[in-house]
């Protein structure tokens, strides 16, 4: 059996319109051929939707090799500003175009076609492990966690776990993900009493203690960074009030703030400040403003160790670039692996991700099934 | 020939659906009435908007007193609300109801009938003049202006001007109006770059800056008040972002700002002020802030005189109540009579005006044309 060509099966899987929560004939596909391959698939599937989870070799042994990814795509947005069929997998000029082939169907395709070579040609004596969501671009309640809780209870489990996602931001193998910021949003309402802009005495402004807040939570430093981390950023992202009459003193107005925290703080210790901050001002300006706090996922972090060791080596001997290996950037799924098994991300450029005319280099799959490949020599050698 | 029955006029000219800019037949009723009485009566339409211009005596006379007010009103809103037909003129209980009751066809019926009878039984060796508008609730364009600009062209002036707005607070006689302080509204637009919120440091965020201004403008305090006016105010009346992604960081964001200022100041002065503080800011955050100004219209006043001594003991001898000389609250026509001759206003309790069931006692009705004739028989004594 010739080795499977990760091009062509990233093509395979572009074709296959798999827009979140749809399966669109993805997971079918891998299911296919992971089973000729001699990987044993589960389909766990969980509130509409879907997600594969597959292993080669024996359950529970001492050393079993991880891979996390997902086949769903964002939309294709504006369809009309496309010059070619985002699910037509579609080659020009060496570039592989089309919804997902940043993100990342390419990455689960390099994994897919570098663990069954793996597996045909030098079959090693642990396991490799793949889960496969079809839930990561959406509210990812029931994808990779689905697949974590399948895992607990019918005892499989990782020893380390590799995220495909695109980690580099410009060139290919410059850095792979060892641990994310934290999230949270903290969502204000200003409370006051509404008046004619003539006689302010009568009514109570809300929008001047909300500036203010604003202001405050805007010019206060988080932290200057910590050994694995930048420094957490803090970023109003709206205030509104939609008040037209410029007469009128407006009884309400919001305004939203999103903090991407490093390991000096937690949910509940910016959750803290915030409330602090809320208290003072709302007490200096009379105005009643409340706060709801969202906390998306805390801060995490892989310190570098054996896994970023193969990582690097392997990106390096392949791209002769060496990785940093960084925290930065939004979500991923590696935030549930992380409370299972020491996980890292590595995968391709991501600049187009999301993006009209989403595309990747057909070159930088190859390199990144060559990289897949020499990992997991590595791990089992 | 009887006294001329000021709530009879009243009613009748609330009959007259005159919602700006339509004469509703309040202004043809009027003209009829003066006409009869002797006035010589010219109509001064432009642009749409009907006016009135009557005098009574000779054009040029040394002593000629004027009166100034509005036969258009507000719309009546929510029709299902009001418990009358807005335009019934009904009496119940001892008040008249209907839109304008208060705001101002009472005043102008008020001082109609008192400058009817007042010639009519003691003709007077001076002149009256009316000038009526039926645009004061609108742009106010071609209202009060249109009739300054007729009277320059036709040689026609007032030695003094009433304006009969309704200017008590609560209680009928406790205040008169000798000016009003200038207003004027400021629209910022603060502009940045818009970006990902999990790399603030690619985009440039513009609401911390509108968020810093803001606070400085509302945190300053302008002025303590002079002899004649209250403190100026600064009202946020409005910021907007319209930013729904919590993610994302917004490219534009928006914030106005109302300033009702005394004579300490002038829309020049503050327009610098603006410019300066937006200057300041937008170095200090290093995002390119807008401002455009509007000024509606500069503080003025008829300091204490002749006038309102007249028209304060015309009060108390009514009611028993000695008004203050105020110079607080919105706008009216009087902006541009002051430019004319000296102006003072007085009129009823306005408590109801632009509501539901806007109304006025009959018994206030009375009173005012009272204080009206006792202020006409004072001047030309
Ligand atoms: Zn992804
Ligand atoms: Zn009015």
């Amino acid at each position: 059996m010739p080795p499977i060509d990760a091009v062509s099966l990233t093509a395979e899987l572009i074709r296959c319109p798999s827009v979140t929560p749809v399966e669109g004939g993805a997971l079918v596909l891998l299911e296919t051929l992971l089973s000729e391959a001699g990987f044993e698939c589960t389909r766990v599937d969980r509130a509409g939707v879907s997600n594969l989870f597959a292993r080669w070799g024996r359950r529970g042994a001492n050393q079993t090799f991880g891979f996390n990814g997902h086949t769903d795509v964002v939309p294709v947005g504006d369809l009309a500003a496309w010059t070619v069929d985002p699910f037509g997998g579609e080659i020009r000029d060496g570039w592989l175009f089309g919804r997902g082939a940043t993100d990342m169907k390419s990455g689960v395709a390099a994994f897919v076609a570098a663990a069954i070579d793996f597996v045909k040609t030098t079959p090693p004596s642990g396991a490799i492990i793949l889960t496969i969501t079809g839930d990561e671009e959406g509210d990812a309640l029931d994808g990779t966690t689905a697949l974590l809780d399948y895992m607990q209870q019918a005892g499989e489990a990782m020893s380390v776990c590799l995220v495909g996602e695109p980690t580099c931001p410009d060139t290919m193998g410059e850095m792979m993900k060892i641990g994310r910021r934290g999230s949270m949003t903290a969502f204000f309402t200003a409370k006051g009493v509404q008046g004619h802009s003539a006689y302010p005495h009568r009514a109570k402004n809300p929008l001047p203690a909300l500036a203010r807040l604003m202001d405050r939570l805007a010019s206060h430093e988080l932290d200057a960074g910590t050994d694995h981390f930048d420094a957490s950023t803090l970023a109003i992202t709206t205030i509104d009030t939609g008040n037209p009459a410029n007469n009128v003193i407006p009884a309400v107005c919001k305004g939203t703030v999103n903090i991407r925290f490093n390991d000096t703080h937690s949910g509940e210790s910016l959750s803290a400040w915030l409330h602090q901050e809320v208290a003072k001002v709302s007490e200096e300006m009379n105005v009643e403003i409340d706060v709801v706090i969202k906390v998306s996922g805390e801060s995490f972090v892989t310190p570098p160790g054996e896994l970023s060791a193969m990582i690097s080596k392997a990106v390096t001997a392949v791209t002769g670039v060496v990785p940093v290996a960084s925290t930065t950037g939004g979500t991923s799924d590696a935030r549930f692996v992380k409370n299972h098994c020491p996980v890292v991300e590595f995968g391709l450029v991501g600049k187009t991700m999301h993006q009209v005319d989403e595309r990747v280099e057909v070159a930088h799959i190859e390199q990144l099934k060559s990289i897949y490949a020499r990992i997991l020599s590595e791990y089992f050698q």
